[in-house]
């Protein structure tokens, strides 16, 4: 938590000390981490500021129950996979969690694109940003994919990796020292006015850090992480989805035991593609123009049933 | 609470007895009420199930604190005023409620209108409803207003609203005793199969009660109630309404005092009303003509400003 | 068209033909059928009253494109395809359909539920209600379902039959009569005042007709679609999701087709069905026990594969 | 339009010359401007790409009408204002609007905010940016505002003006470089392979210039201008939001009254506000003590009322 002013950690340990009594439910996992700052990337972090509800909370509102709506243990389990499976997506809205989030600018531009949540971001018309901005680690400086326009390919390595960092690393330098040339905040240069915030700001690049406070229910928290913790997602906001699955599991462990079942590692097949399923468990050989379906849709349910593109069987 | 089975009462108490610790901020004032039905009409009630946050998760959210947020008391009621004046609407997004509640279906269907909130109803597909339906009180089964076509008028008398109460009663009744009979739910009759639920509730009628869960945020409960609290909204949901604001006070008291202060009581001016009242103000007597308003808009500003409708000063 | 008044085909026959010019894309297919009342059920309709966009407008918006954005038809087509297939909305949402609707109020109920959508409903606070009201087909008539607690079971018959539309017919029509009687319109009764709308429109039973314009993009328009259309859901939606399949093939002919094949006809398989598949497509014989899946999910696999349910190969 | 491509020109005028005929509602104020960019800033526009609706579908169905819906020019007009003074939101939810928008990334930010619309944003993951940043006209050059934490103050001047312009037009030109050349797109440079795109764009800073295509209704369009075209808005968002209040009069010419009438126009009167106008207009003289307003809202309501904050009267 080096991050961290101590008058931050402070504050954060307040928090933490600071127990009450409630007759709510509560989430026992999510308790244990509340308020702690979980690090991701170079210098951001997620943390949970607050929660309602916990698996229970989504067979209690399936049920419109008077009382705390759960059966037996197994029982719940098996309404909360049907549920899932069934695509009922109401009772996972019963539950909510919010997050204090610090991102590089590029991540939270996708990550705003989940329009279902709700989102405080820290104001760079009202307050100076900090000289924070993010670097890859040597392991994810990667090349354009050559086969995927939206991917990336082999790590970059020698003398092109250590030319793009200092590239990166200059540039964000000069333009957060030109922000606050330009701002003149403290007034040290007394012949100079001190560019307006809102207009400052424009000069820093899309890998300086904001924050933000992030709230969803468990339902469109899974919809983000059905996507954001997919392998295509560009793995910069998968490092954030990824410590959200940890989060889920504390929070709902039922749920995310179902959401790893049917969302995460689950697969859609087409029309088609079920036809093909068929064909082949009748023991017929396919390849991809015998199954009528594309190149692309052809390698996708290869992929999925662990088969060789070539042909099947 | 007669109205609830003693299986019901017992639940709500064992939920009520049971008591946790959490470090999450908690709303003393919801914790009392936590759980218990308030009465609504004839056989209706709210219960609150769940909270998220009190005043001090929308000043939190708002700074994007590292810890609570909160400073003097006269700046966050300061803040919170700020907020609600100015139309920000995110850090009011930051809070959550979720209600379990009982109303008549002509209710329902209003209160299904404000799509930002979740929800699970009891579903009649699924289940067999009670017999249970709404009959307005004597003070409320009003004529039709002669002036505003969609209001009431003067509370019917005597013969007239004799017949119309044992009408509603009628035939409600019957309504609900040939569901009943259509199900064939015990199979009683063992000559018959029973109609499927999901089309003999095509029977009863409007004034039956369903019942739902219901989740909002602080926003979009406050929009909830500038609507439904209005006098101008019908009776039946507005009693819902009324209830829902006492649960606002105890929930979050700062931000209910901005709610009635910047919206409940607040009125909006448009640009020629405010004309009118700067001509007002500098001593000018107006009336309906020279305001520039139509005969509708000037009745609303005299309203607002206490002033008759026939001229001013 | 024998359920609306001479003056109602003629305000249609003067829509249709009244023809503009336009430099907006258009959808033939749409425009031939443009404010027609589509007949469902007994008394409801579909009717399109207005859209925006077509198959070009979904190209168009995921390449950002200055002009078109169409190149040859292939191309379109697959780029279609994979935006369905990867679950990128956004495109979809970029084409609008609005429709003017009459349909049961217990349809309207389930209908409602797709809160991502716009709607105005005919005021029955403002307006008195026509005496329409439903009543099933004879043979839509279904028992409740004995293995499915929210489906229905075989077709009632005889005496049954005939006892439960008589009384279907009898409630609906007491109903009405004492609604009008309540409201006293005319005036016809002189000593009463007549119940207030927005209170004698209570004794109406759930099968009675409204009817609203609703608004949707073509993203959640499919998005009903697959849950309306589905054999799950309950007959009375479907008649009105089925209808607007056809008109989804008139407006986007290609957006329909990949709609079928990765959507209405696609099926989502578990982690634990994909190592299933994969098994049997390997050669190995599963039963439900070794498979690893609850029963239901067995028997909803092997639904999906065309499988019995007892033992494959 | 010299910043458009010759390529580009000649799809502007394709589209635009191809006419066809319809039988929906036609705006001929927006026809006229369909498809051509309207210049904003330095390098931005703003394009109507198309549109669904005019001021009769809001009418049409506010009365859920089965033909055009429209009655007198007058009592359309009275409807309009009565709908959007009452904050009835759904008739104006039935017209949309999509535009294709060029703007710098830190407005870009801002805009996102409005949650209830559609936009498919250019993919810097996917494609080259091009070499477009915004640089302030010497006019919006401001200093930070003493008073204000979030505003603008005095243009800056002289050696400062120009040290801040020279710094921003250098620091983007050098961001932009780099970036180019850690892509080598055109692999000019064989001995390196490229950094991903997904990566290089985070060199860029937020005064680049991106696209999208924005779609809203009626009802969102003008609560995104509301907010927007407000003086408190920053400057560079503001000159988007000019552009579409041009385009919602040549859109919806009643609405647009309307709208400048009960909201762009219109000001909101606490309950304490109302009190204080009510003695005011009794010929009181107050001020902020006796007012009972805080200072901010005192200010706030003498700028509404055209007062010296000092006294009234």
């Amino acid at each position: 938590m080096s991050q961290f002013t101590s008058e931050q950690i402070a504050e954060i340990e307040l928090l933490r000390s600071t127990r009450s009594s409630t007759i709510r439910p509560v989430s026992e996992g999510l308790e244990e981490v509340l308020y702690q700052p979980i690090p991701v990337l170079d210098h951001g972090f997620v943390r949970v500021i607050d929660y309602m509800g916990n698996d229970d909370a989504v067979v209690q509102a399936a049920r419109v129950s008077y009382g705390r709506g759960t059966k037996r243990v197994s029982e719940d389990r098996g309404l909360i996979n049907y549920l899932l499976r069934h695509w009922h997506t109401t009772p996972f809205e019963m539950a909510e969690i919010k997050l204090h989030v610090k991102l590089p600018i590029f991540v939270a531009r996708q990550w705003i694109r989940h329009r279902m949540a709700s989102v405080n971001e820290y104001s760079a018309r009202y307050s100076v940003l900090d000289r924070e901005f993010y670097i890859p680690a040597p392991e994810h400086l990667a090349a354009q994919s050559a086969s995927n326009r939206q991917g990336r390919g082999e790590v970059l390595e020698g003398d092109e990796a250590a030319a793009v960092l200092d590239m990166l690393r200059q540039d964000a330098g000069r333009a957060y020292d030109d922000y606050a040339f330009m701002l003149n905040e403290g007034g040290e240069d007394e012949s100079r006015k001190g560019l307006a915030r809102e207009l400052a700001r424009m000069n820093l690049s899309l890998n300086f850090y904001t924050q933000w406070y992030w709230k969803a229910d468990l339902h469109n928290f899974m919809s983000f992480l059905r996507l954001r913790a997919d392998p295509h997602a560009q793995y910069e906001i998968r490092a954030y989805a990824d410590v959200m699955i940890d989060l889920l599991k504390r929070w709902v462990p039922i749920t995310h035991e179902a959401f790893m079942e049917h969302r995460f590692g689950a697969a859609q097949l087409s029309a088609t593609a079920i036809q093909a399923v068929r064909r082949m468990i009748a023991g017929e050989t396919l390849d991809q123009v015998s199954s009528g379906l594309t190149k692309r849709e052809w390698g996708e349910l290869c992929a999925v049933l662990g088969l060789p593109e070539t042909a099947t069987k």
